[in-house]
């Protein structure tokens, strides 16, 4: 470690106390690697700061002598945008800034239906405090109980309420924030509408930590819908699914969520101990809540009667524990059942080019010289789906996502829909931007960051030594 | 005119043809001053291309020589933002760069539902075409037939749907603009997911022409209500018409709009030949369209018998225009009834600030040592109230928004809910944004146009001569 590394670390240690700076190695460990398992990173230290202005004057020491800053809520990121890079080739100090601490919430707004919350609270915890108000957070995502407010904003999560929430970015009130030199940028009202200047805020949603370091986030809260019930329907094909989630909303059902799965991953999870969602197996399963006024149950009823290519289907009210359990173990079930840490992929396409993406995705499996087994499943009805490659030997993980992403670039779609680029997409970010787009952000980025210490090689990649 | 004028003339007659270099005085009078009468500027010639190739050769033209471009839409806007400055002290060529000829609309993608539309196409015709295919624009505002898809995306329009369907910025999903330096940026797909690095169109949307000329526009469209009705309560309070919103949504109807007037506005409109919506005059009237399944009119008119303060009420099936034209005649109504330029102010609050600020803004006609009749309407559910101040005294206009904003500001509102900040409001933009915000808007603005060429002065104000 360089000398002035030392200095800093005396530094971060007046700001933040002594025990909240983690040199030692075992300590710093799970702050280092991600959750696939995929990344690993390198840094002299885990900071934790408690409060924005401690936030603030970390920043402040580490631009003051070039360190580089690695943003760190949940770590429940796929694309490694959560850890160090392997190695800083700048000779500069890396710190991880963990807001593992940082995780106050504000009293519920009820009238003004929003609440704050520090970056790292957590989904969960921010959705049981606004249910105590009757309300409810609008992002939710199987890694609840982890993934932390500055998480789901900074990339901009989706999850499984976005087909009727929007995405995190419009759920974001207000913002705290510290800039790249450890100013304090902050807008914090519940106004739904504050048209002065540029929208900082949606800005920084989905900037994946490289232009600030989100502190606090003033969220909008929905009323929950008053009932809800949930049906999942085994189907022929991807279109019945998609045919079934048009049905619901044309008679005034509202779609709460829509989620595909397959019979492949399905299977895996029924293996590992998930009750099997209907009685007999179909090549597709669709998940559907819906929420509305009358009698929804037999609404719902009548239009599985009239799905197409239906082999079987359930009906349960919400919360329905038991089919979304089939839905939300697949992440873990994935990662435990491959040989080698599983290529994650995360791509949308226009739904007209869903059923031709889903059956030429399968097909990977099968026309790949390695083993190669894809457990595919996501939210169908933003068009999203999670492509999840198992026991691929490690040398073949890039050949193998060149082929998924050519599909995907072939079908107009997108090689992140709710992920992000982090560390692991950087080399493919030019299927979905163009030459001026990609300038364009490293503008933006040096106009937030002119040192590059923020999250150094998120988005853009690192430059080459 | 300086000689370098003369080069770049010729130039931009090269590029759009001879008959779209306007520069007689006369045949550019109408581009040069604004909607309200306030903003008149000066401009060496308007341009006015037809196509994004042709807007990125005239952007740059005008960036090989430094001169100034100020965009213009329908010039519908309401804070000067679409007329050049008055004079321009660098020395440098000003032109108008008009989207007028910029009309086309594409095909509807009624799979994807939505809609690429040029920048100078109405609000209107993107409507038309839309319901053509069985679909609806999402965003409608009193000044649809002039108002253009570049001017709803620059300005982050809100309008009469948005408390149904979100602001104008959510409904992009691609966008086409021109940089500062004629380069073209394009995102252009139908995806709701796509989060490779940062959200450009976002951040396009809302900046007011500073930051990039928008060419082309994706836009989602939406699937218009089956059933819909239109009620208008003439209630005592403002705290009666929120609560009645709020009774709407409980009983599980959908607030497609929600618009407060009040007696001194619905006086001006029937005074200049518009019918009274109700029999019996009060304080304030509350139009409110709401559709569901099921007999929406007869749980409209329950909700309407238990409504607290209602004196008297109205009820017709959407799209119940002559209801809808008392509220929509207010902005020309009001136009035409001042002895002075209106002073027009655009004003949000939290909505549990909304009755005080009503009474607060309300009485400054009343205390000004000048004269000063206030007409406040607006999207009561968004918090966001119109102020429209006639009969001020020319000399008095800054006075006497001084006096408003303080009102806003002590209510925790904003000074631009959705109008923009434009040339009218630099002086005020303090109120809402602190120093580092600011500072880090001119850091986005310098990113994307360092010479500082487009809409000079908008946002942030022009230097000081």
């Amino acid at each position: 470690m360089p000398g002035h590394a030392d200095a800093l670390l005396t530094q971060l240690r007046r700001a933040v106390g002594e025990c909240n700076v983690l040199t030692d190695p075992a300590a710093m460990e799970g702050f280092l690697a991600d959750w696939t398992g995929r990344y690993r990173g390198q840094a002299d230290a885990v900071v934790r700061p408690r409060t924005t202005e401690e936030v603030s004057r970390v920043v402040g020491e580490c631009a003051s002598v070039g360190a580089r800053i690695c943003v760190q809520g949940g770590n429940t990121g796929l694309v490694g945008g959560s850890v160090p890079p392997p190695r800083d080739d700048t000779g500069q100090p890396v710190i991880v800034l963990s807001t593992a601490r940082m995780t106050d919430i504000d009293e519920v707004d009820a009238v003004g239906r929003c609440v704050g919350a520090q970056a790292g609270a957590t989904v969960d915890a921010i959705d049981g405090r606004a249910a105590d108000a009757g309300l409810a957070f609008p992002i939710d995502l199987a890694s609840r109980e982890s993934a932390t407010a500055g998480g789901v904003v900074s990339t901009n999560a989706g999850g499984i309420r976005m087909i009727r929430r929007g995405n995190t970015r419009s759920q974001v009130l207000g913002i705290e924030a510290v800039l790249a030199d450890g100013r304090i940028l902050r807008r914090w009202t519940s106004l739904v509408k504050d048209n002065v200047g540029y929208d900082l805020p949606a800005l920084l949603a989905g900037s994946e930590g490289t232009l600030a370091v989100i502190t606090r986030v003033l969220f909008k809260l929905v009323v929950p819908p008053s009932a809800a019930t949930v049906a999942v329907a085994a189907v022929e094909h991807v279109e019945d699914a998609i045919a079934l989630i048009g049905a619901a909303s044309s008679r005034g059902l509202t779609v709460e969520a829509a989620e595909l799965m397959t019979e492949a991953g399905i299977e895996l999870v029924h293996e590992h101990g998930q009750r099997r969602p209907t009685a007999t197996p179909a090549p597709f399963y669709v998940l559907l809540e819906v929420s509305g006024v009358g009698d929804i149950e037999t609404t719902m009823a009548e239009l599985l009667d009239g799905t197409g290519g239906l082999v079987d289907a359930v009906l349960e009210p919400a919360p329905a524990r038991a089919l979304w359990g089939a839905r939300e173990s697949h992440t873990e079930t994935i990662a435990r059942s491959s040989t080698t840490p599983v290529v994650k992929l995360d791509i949308s396409v226009p739904i007209r080019a869903l059923p031709e993406t889903f059956a030429e995705l399968a097909a990977v499996g099968t026309t790949s010289d390695f083993p190669c087994r894809p457990i595919l499943f996501g939210h169908v009805g933003d068009g999203n789906i999670h492509v999840n490659l198992l026991d691929v030997p490690e040398e073949h993980a890039g050949t193998v996502t060149d082929r998924v992403f050519g599909i995907v670039a072939a079908n107009g779609g997108s090689i992140s829909a709710e992920h992000g680029i982090g560390r692991a997409k950087t080399a493919w970010t030019h299927l979905g931007r163009s030459d001026v787009d990609l300038d364009t952000m490293r503008a933006v980025k040096a106009a937030f960051d002119p040192q590059g210490l923020l999250n150094p090689g998120v988005i853009f990649g690192l430059p080459a030594p």
